[in-house]
């Protein structure tokens, strides 16, 4: 159909906006770990036990990392799914898109006040606009997608959904902001279980936000199917819910990939530069520091070891991740929610990297055993769902 | 060819490889800017003027970088080149890349110390070794691929190439290394020169690399045109040499767009992070700070703006980029070239942003007026660069 697409000068073919979306959402993701890092004025003080798990404060900054991942992932997924249904796009969609991705990419500066200063009336509010925006912007893309398909070149491949199937899409987009208004609102409210009632409502808006809709929706369409005999509303929500392109989730995992196993180098070059650019003029240490480029570099070899290492670890599981891609011809829902999961363990070595580093010629405890023993835990976790992955790949195929 | 692909199960088809390759030379490609950026306390005490003109260090670290993206450009260049050819990979050419990629993502961290101290002889050893490893990885992969290509399945396209070239081939790959390696060597000798010598063989080394065999190989070819009557070994080296993939562009380029786009993010939360996270105690600021999450994002309102500001313009040119891609047929070197040139103008955006944020609230001189020059003149080179392009495409294709 190249033809009759360039013919009408407007609509265009998806695949590079799609992987565009793919690549700004993966390092969105990825930049999700950074406020979790700790200082190296914090580790050169505490111990790891101190700094993890002995503070109620890390416990809730990882429980909200997590939360915020999902986030991502579920706007990534209904991304994935408005594509699926609808290929083609034009300037409008475009835009929307622009837009979406803005929103998306200023969550990780949320997180980073939510993580700093805790969930307060005001960093919840300052939370919701840019979830609103994701959701209006989707939500505007799929009834506009759905209501110019009638102008697109017939062979193109679009259905045709009525106004309940949209209207639950939209409703389910926006509930999460809604939810996540609530938040600030009850904090107003003078009880005592304001912040336990108020962090409910934020946790169920960032994990779940779309869930509650969609089964409403299946009470709906089971209501339809025993009520009308209706059987077709059943399977066009199974078309929207169970859409996943091989494709794209391959490149969200790329993306992904990719920048966990550069962003080590980004924070190795930050440190050597705050190392080394103590005084303002440039080259005035040329002199002093001609003997010691290799003595800065030593200085700094557990970063440059950390990151060596870091980064063959994530190469061969990226390897592996590509292996079993490979035996994939129909990918389903399940093996899509596992790799999502796998991914999110291979987010947080980024994190183990920074706090091997800190505690790794800290003497006096035996903060490097435990951190060892997190780093390892994160890999078998990883291991672990990749081999899972691979059984249901191998023997659920059948 | 997918079943007999399947069937030998050592062979698989280096798509997803190559895109994430793409990726991870992207963000390398990216990150090249960081050690340029100027700190608050320089924006604060200096003026525009005396930070950029007047200190010819910036001059030579801005061309430091310059041939840094260059260098990054042309390996990824080759490697698009060695798939072209061969477009099979199995476990020993993966590994191979892995150690590619490595090498590539530690070149940030060498321009740097660069950056930092100068070319200084410890430093250019220093970053001689992943030149060299880089340099061998992609001997080895295009020797080992031309070597294997006898066990390959007939249908899946294989060229037989030559001893001579294929030797000019790896010849070409470690020239750059071998140019490097002289930039030490030469500082040895008692000469007043010496720095300066010195400094033209690695700015050759880096922008040059390669282009010097690959004259001598055309001289070669030339030679036994007329000598010989063998037109044949002209068009060989032509299918080496004018080898584009444009779905591979346009993987790089999204790549470079992607992470421009969100990297001020990044340097977004770390500027908050620092402005919050003062004390050790995190969670305590939460009562003085209930009033003040506004007050923080009112603080650092310039780097938001501009940010907001920079996506959108990253956006916009990325959106032009895809309508000029979206009506190429046949990609050709020129083309490639003048993208390249875009690319390097786009990785300068973190930059334009980052003295823009510094010089946005400093008042007493008139730094702002040429740091906006500064930024629309880049915008306005990439610009033109895009209607240069599509001007190419629309009237140089015919």
């Amino acid at each position: 159909g190249k033809e009759l697409i360039q013919a009408k000068h407007t609509y265009f073919h998806s695949e590079r906006l799609e992987a565009f979306c793919d690549a700004v959402l993966a390092i969105v993701a990825t930049i999700l770990i950074t406020p979790l890092k700790l200082s190296s004025e914090q580790m050169q003080k505490y111990t790891i036990e101190d700094n993890l798990y002995n503070k109620p404060e890390f416990i809730i900054r990882f429980i909200l990392f997590i939360s915020g991942f999902f986030f991502i992932v579920s706007a990534w997924d209904r991304h994935m799914k408005i594509f699926y249904i609808y290929p083609v796009a034009d300037n409008f969609i475009l835009w929307l898109n622009i837009i979406f991705l803005l929103a998306c990419s200023v969550i990780p500066l949320c997180f980073t006040l939510l993580h700093l200063i805790g969930a307060i009336s005001s960093v919840l509010v300052i939370l919701f606009v840019p979830t609103l925006l994701m959701a209006l912007a989707q939500s505007c893309q799929i009834l506009y997608s759905n209501w110019s398909r009638h102008s697109l070149p017939s062979h193109i491949h679009s259905e045709l959904f009525g106004r309940t199937i949209i209207g639950f899409r939209v409703a389910s987009y926006l509930f999460a902001p809604l939810l996540l208004l609530m938040a600030p609102v009850i904090l107003y409210i003078d009880s005592p279980y304001r912040v336990f009632i108020s962090s409910i409502f934020v946790g169920n808006a960032l994990l779940f936000g779309d869930k509650y809709v969609n089964v409403c929706e299946s009470f709906y369409s089971n209501y339809r199917k025993f009520r009308y005999r209706d059987y077709t509303y059943q399977l066009k929500i199974r078309k929207f819910r169970a859409a996943v392109t091989k494709s794209r989730v391959e490149f969200f995992t790329d993306g992904i990939f990719a920048i966990v196993a550069t962003i080590i180098i980004l924070d190795t070059t930050t440190e050597i530069t705050n190392k080394v650019d103590l005084n303002d003029d440039y080259l005035s240490l040329a002199e002093d520091m001609n003997v010691n480029a290799y003595a800065i570099l030593y200085e700094s070899r557990f970063t440059i070891l950390s990151y060596v290492n870091s980064f063959l670890i994530v190469c061969l599981f990226w390897f592996v991740n590509h292996s079993i891609f490979h035996y994939i011809h129909h990918m389903t829902r399940l093996m899509n929610v596992l790799n999502t999961f796998a991914q999110l363990f291979v987010c947080i070595i980024p994190f183990c990297a920074n706090i091997m580093v800190g505690y790794a010629n800290k003497v006096g405890d035996d903060s490097l055993t435990v951190v060892i023993t997190l780093y390892c835990t994160n890999l078998f976790i990883i291991g672990m769902m990749q081999i899972i992955l691979w059984m249901l790949v191998r023997f659920g195929d059948r």
